[in-house]
């Protein structure tokens, strides 16, 4: 069995899709000393990135190829509908890298991998960070830091016997999110993909209706529109494609929590209807629910210290070790983060 | 008649209460060399304040008098349902000085003043700045920056002939607004509430609801909740007793927006349910109502320099000048500000 241990560099890192997320994984990794290249389909975006100095190609076989004589880490980092037709090209110019990816939802693309019969050479990822813009002009040192990173594993769960290029596999995604400086957090497909249709895709759903909400008020709610409607709309400035990639391919867990939402709009509306208008319960109960969500997610400041500190739990453990994967449910349970070696 | 104009000095500005709001202001006025004093019933924020070098009181009485003595300007900066209290110690102790306000809902703060005879005295005022801190603690220099400060001039349309000591307090308030780095946006109470109910108080409810729902998917949705999700429910951070204030006073207004809201919702479920899940509307009209709303709302920094400049139409007028009010009325229909003279 080939051991992984903490001494063992990150693989050429190969990165297909130089946007935001692709983009700024480049800048980091490269900042980090490690060897790292990407294409992009956009000719701009290619040129972009060569001027401010990367190695960045335009020709998705050409680097395939040298992903396939690096043997690198392959990044998928495209929009859902571009996925197919990469993992495609990876069947045939790099037919023995290990593949990660960065798309929003993790379901689908896992089906599409399965159906590849490349499940041996996949572990999902998600980072979750981002911002409203797009493109390599978009991107930037520094985007994951303290972030979660999710890693799934559904794949050690289906079979009998989880191969050691898998764990191996396995620990180079987590290096690699380690080496953005975010954190390894383990989730299976579904459990990830209801979790971010409510802690993204719903946002989404909510920034583009209060825009639209907001503009009906015209030129005076123009003028008006202050902290509270630009923080609540701010992901409205997304590209529109991106917006329908990531909600469409996740419409049936954004549907569900979507009706969740509406209720407790209707009990709002209820509340404020009538002779005694009342947010009592929604502002308290929504206030202790903000709390709550502030303690967990991400990195805070102590306060006697400038220093970030994470808030997840960790778990160090070593991928193909005895009860490994059992490792990563209970940690994944907790919402906790891993560090391998 | 008084002649006000731009040589004018800004009398002294005596401010109740000693919040974000109220305390941000207390920064600025005296940091531009403006005679500026205040209340808050708070000991510790009065001691806060004091601590820092403001000239703050935990006495009502003692301040009032203070102001019928300097002939200040008062600013009536407590939540509204503190108002009415305010209100009746103004008359008693300092009938004689003009007053303004900073509450969040126009129209109830007006009637209170009209049940009290006030009109002549009062021109409301609403600064569309803040952040999900409160107290004297949250307080800072260069909150209103850019800001537009709302202020209203019903009483100029419901009295036969504009006092001109109306006038000259509508100067005095444009002015104080000016001194706060903020732009005087002239709107009347109804149209104010209408319009804040979309662009401030929407968008609290909007943020308590999903922090709820966030929370309802437990530890692991707070592990990777992100960028989205921290911007959208930034507000829910609020105090829940000022949330309250704001949204069971502008009940009405707030529940018709609401229900906008939730049909645009319920037609987002309704496309991304069934076999061809779709977020093209939405999205693509969201985000031209994301742009629109941005070319407007607030200052913008031009491509070419660094300076900030106004994106909201300016109009100089000279209150008392014949026509004048109905000069308010074309820039209140404009989303526009007014420089006084």
């Amino acid at each position: 069995m080939r051991r992984v241990n903490q001494s063992t560099r990150l693989k050429p890192v190969c990165i297909i899709g130089l946007g935001l997320i692709g983009g700024s994984m480049l800048r980091d990794l490269v900042a980090q000393g490690h060897t790292a290249y990407g294409y992009t389909h956009s000719r701009n975006g290619t040129r972009a990135a060569q001027r401010d100095g990367f190695d960045a190609s335009n020709s998705l076989v050409d680097v395939l190829q040298r992903a396939q004589a690096d043997d690198a880490l392959i990044v998928i980092a495209v929009p859902f509908d571009a996925v197919a037709e990469i993992l495609d090209a990876i069947q045939l110019h790099a037919p023995d890298c290990g593949i990660t990816d960065v798309v929003s939802v993790k379901k689908p693309v896992y089906e599409l991998v399965l159906a590849r019969g490349m499940g041996e050479r996949y572990v999902g990822g998600h980072p979750m960070a981002g911002t409203e813009h797009s493109g390599w002009v978009a991107s930037k040192e520094g985007l994951f830091s303290h972030a979660a990173w999710v890693v799934t594993y559904d794949y050690a769960l289906e079979v009998d016997r989880v191969p050691d290029c898998w764990s191996a596999l396995f620990a180079q995604v987590c290096k690699l999110a380690a080496a953005t400086g975010a954190e390894a957090v383990p989730v299976r497909v579904t459990p990830h993909d209801e979790a971010v249709a409510r802690v993204s895709h719903l946002p989404h759903v909510l920034a583009e209706s209060l825009a639209l909400v907001g503009d009906k008020g015209g030129t005076l709610a123009q003028s008006l529109a202050a902290g509270s409607f630009k923080s609540a709309t701010r992901v409205a400035g997304t590209d529109p494609a991106l917006v329908r990639n990531m909600c469409e391919t996740n419409a049936e867990s954004l549907v569900r929590v979507l009706d969740e939402y509406v209720e407790l709009l209707e009990t709002a509306r209820q509340d404020l209807s009538g002779p005694a208008p009342s947010m009592k319960q929604l502002s308290e109960n929504g206030h202790r629910a903000y709390t709550r969500m502030n303690a967990r997610s991400g990195a805070r400041r102590e306060s006697v210290s400038p220093i970030k500190i994470s808030s997840r739990p960790v778990m160090r453990l070593h991928p193909g070790a005895p009860g490994w994967v059992q490792q990563l449910k209970q940690i994944e349970s907790l919402g906790g983060r891993v560090e391998v070696f």
